[in-house]
């Protein structure tokens, strides 16, 4: 689509009339109950209204839609949320809340004039205790924060991704996020142990606890675990933590074909077992791009990018995998064992002739490069061209098929140059969760990939046992498509939920849930 | 309380006035709906209405609540569910879903004259995907018999309780079922992958999928799981499966006081890390009632089960340490350093003076016979006299404060006789979910035991960050004491959630939720 982000925007949904809107009044309300210091940190609020100011809390991580927001509204703790949110209810103004902006579905930017909701002055130092190995983070704290202080304690905080230096704990709770250690730890609904939060009715709703086990009546927070902020606001969250782990082991394959990759992975499984924590596949192509210098396979990428094999099959794939353990010796002795075995097992699909031998790493330094060129992907395909991108999930054993039927739509059917166009692939493996991105070199494919893809691409998903967003949500990209996913009767049900819970509707609309 | 299950069934709550009663012409309809044979499997459901038919699912486990179901429904397929459901909701007849019927908060059985819905006759044989490392079971298969489906594929079921032999899936799924392997494997919530269910209105809810990440809305599987039967019937379920472990090692250990227990549970996390499937904890107490003659420890405790020490401390502990794991050699060398750490760290209060040297299990029969040992404690301890149960959780620096602060109550306060009232604790150290049991040895101080425990043990539980469910849900038992656990705000909303998922209030009435 050819459109500026506002347009964007009001593509997605018109502004609802049902809402008020904001006036001078209700900023002076808001400015009183900000200006009231925080009873546990004495910190005041904030509130942006300067157009300058309010500009970045506008657009989403990607520029690509742009609302206009009167005013971002920076609480520092509940009781600021829960005024705000009943006088938001009682006058019928629309509210989007927001921590660290970085999602990819356009779910925490305003589409119209919503008032934004920040999290990030909510933000004190996260409370480790080692003795219920958990930690308690206000929804304006960095993951990576986060991530730090648990280590220092000894202890893993289980999410660990891309966007780690940007995203915070309130959006990493509201939206399920995942990432690349989510096979072994578990999503956010196996790790939130407790949280306290503001329903969209402005109540209070504490629920903090660091209980393992609790069975006292309907678990309640899964509810708001995922829900994209059109329920509740999270201000703070009780996470689980693991032991950290003092041996990480890291190696690298490349395989002739899928079949290889899913043969790799069963072997993973059971000669790593319990210690196997990452198994991130990419295609040949995905790295083709990368300008990294260093890295094993990547040179000769470059005269394998574009030679598809039948039905568009990659014409390699890499695969890394991760073990995290509490002792080295071990590790490395399974790991070295799996290797073998892959060898044994898989023969020339595995080492491609000799030259492309599997790689255990030999060091820190070794394994960060490693990981870089993984972490890099979606960062060198995006500067070079305009990149769609479609986070699905899929049974494994389907992983990549959705490429390949790209491929199959784009170069086929649709006639297009893999020259001018690249589809690839990659993603968290053990999960499912398949990154398909399509890349126009040329920047000039827009509206021929827009009529090609959607809802091709999630048509596709559905037919196919998957889903059409692996771990990012819908918010307002995906919303118009979750009926692919989801039956009449379960979206109906989420739509009575957030009736009774949000009367008036005000909290991050337009996203998620069918426009009426 | 000196009442019959009946009048106990009565004391818990009056009839609603609002049902309708079962009719003739209700039972015709019924047993028009369960001769049309399932779609899938052609086999057609069952209705029981003989007195002595109905009469084992009209009575709780511990044989503590007894209703008077007029008829036992028996669908064997999704359709069933749906149209008695519909027709349920639209005439005002109360139903209570039930599967094995092993719950201990009577929360699966009748009150008044509930119909019954079991479970049953949902028993396909359970499939396992080792591609996709799932099993997908009907609601009425036995947790065992599904246990034993994935072990024939080498994957591992990730709950295992004592019940196992009798605790059917559906259960399991609707009560959120914890056991020994909840701190490794974590909770149905982690677990469960997708769900095909009926809600309370009839609406038939699929969401199956074997998927690991599916973040398309609002994740509705998580309202079902846990919340006892009040909001829908489960059907089937998809499951998470993991590598079955190739070694099982198996520790225990005998301390001398609390503190060490909680240093042995820090140093077993640091050593065994990620083979860590299990610490359980029993206080001298708790296995002095074993008839075991060839467990170690056990024989001298008869001496020791009386010596409380100052302020009702145990004169001793026992800790079962379970590895779970894919190499012998490894988890044999860690368990090794974990023992050896632990006599260097703890000294004399582990060994106890050298005839308590901790047990490396040698054998799988050894390591049955350890497991006997803590399974068999609450047989054990139901046979010596009438026994008061309680599932609580706490923060696990205060696991065992509870067993402390009901001793004093006992004996300080209320001068009871130490050699007619015992006070034990055991349970899942992991997890903080301790099992307080009292013993009423004579069986005459049911009244006194009453009025001293009810509210008090909630109360201290509420007081101390603890949960007054830990894994058994809260059921007719716990009913009335939700509120020392939740917040009002949290009930109002749980109560929503009924009112708007079962407008009549027809699914497990009586149970969970406040009485209005």
């Amino acid at each position: 689509m050819g459109l500026t982000p506002v347009e964007r925007a009001a593509h997605y949904a018109a502004r609802s009339p049902h809402f008020a809107k904001v006036t001078s009044k209700h900023l002076a309300y808001f400015q009183s109950v900000l200006s009231k210091p925080c009873s546990t940190s004495q910190r005041k609020g904030n509130m942006l209204t300067d157009t300058e100011a309010v500009a970045p809390f506008n657009v989403d991580w990607m520029g690509q839609v742009q609302g206009a927001t009167p005013a971002v509204l920076m609480p520092t703790c509940t009781t600021h949320v829960s005024e705000i949110l009943k006088y938001c209810q009682a006058e019928k103004l629309a509210v989007v809340p927001q921590s660290g902006n970085t999602g990819l579905v356009y779910g925490s930017g305003p589409v119209h004039d919503e008032l934004v909701l920040s999290t990030r002055l909510m933000n004190a130092a996260p409370v480790v205790s080692k003795n219920t190995m958990s930690v308690v983070a206000e929804s304006g704290v960095v993951l990576q924060q986060c991530q730090e202080a648990c280590a220092e304690e000894g202890l893993l905080f289980p999410l660990m991704m891309g966007s780690k230096g940007s995203a915070m704990i309130g959006g990493n709770v509201s939206t399920n996020a995942g990432g690349i250690h989510f096979a072994r730890y578990g999503s956010m609904h196996s790790n939130v142990l407790g949280v306290e939060l503001v329903t969209a009715k402005g109540d209070v709703l504490n629920m903090m606890s660091t209980l393992r086990k609790d069975n006292a009546g309907y678990d309640l927070k899964h509810l708001f675990i995922g829900s994209e902020g059109t329920l509740g606001v999270v201000i703070r969250t009780a996470i689980k933590l693991y032991p950290q782990p003092t041996s990480k082991q890291l190696a690298m394959f490349r395989l002739k074909d899928f079949e290889s990759v899913l043969e790799l992975y069963h072997l993973a499984n059971s000669h790593l077992a319990e210690c196997l924590s990452a198994f991130e596949v990419m295609d040949g192509e995905s790295i083709a791009t990368s300008p990294a210098k260093d890295v094993p396979y990547e040179r000769t990428c470059k005269n394998d990018v574009f030679r598809l094999g039948k039905d568009f099959a990659a014409a390699y794939f890499c695969a890394l995998v991760e073990t995290n353990g509490g002792n080295e010796e071990h590790d490395f002795d399974k790991l070295s064992r799996f290797a073998e075995a892959a060898q044994a097992r898989l023969g020339d699909k595995l080492s491609g002739g000799g030259q492309y031998e599997p790689i255990l790493s030999q060091s820190a330094a070794q394994s960060e490069q490693l990981w870089a060129l993984r972490e890099g992907v979606p960062v060198h395909l995006a500067s070079h061209g305009l990149i769609y991108k479609y986070d699905v999930s899929f049974p494994i054993d389907k992983f990549y098929s959705i490429v390949e039927h790209t491929r199959e739509i784009l170069y086929r059917q649709c006639k297009m140059n893999p020259d001018e166009v690249i589809v690839v692939g990659y993603g968290h493996f053990g999960d499912g969760n398949v990154h398909l991105n399509v890349v126009d070199l040329t920047r000039t494919h827009g509206d021929q990939l827009d009529a090609a893809l959607y809802p091709a691409v999630y048509k596709y998903c559905a037919a196919h046992g998957g889903s059409i967003s692996a771990e990012h949500g819908v918010g307002l990209q995906k919303r118009d498509y979750l009926h692919l996913s989801r039956t009449k009767e379960a979206i109906q049900l989420m739509v009575d939920l957030k009736t009774v819970m949000d009367p008036n509707g005000i909290l991050n609309p337009y996203k998620v849930l069918p426009l009426e």
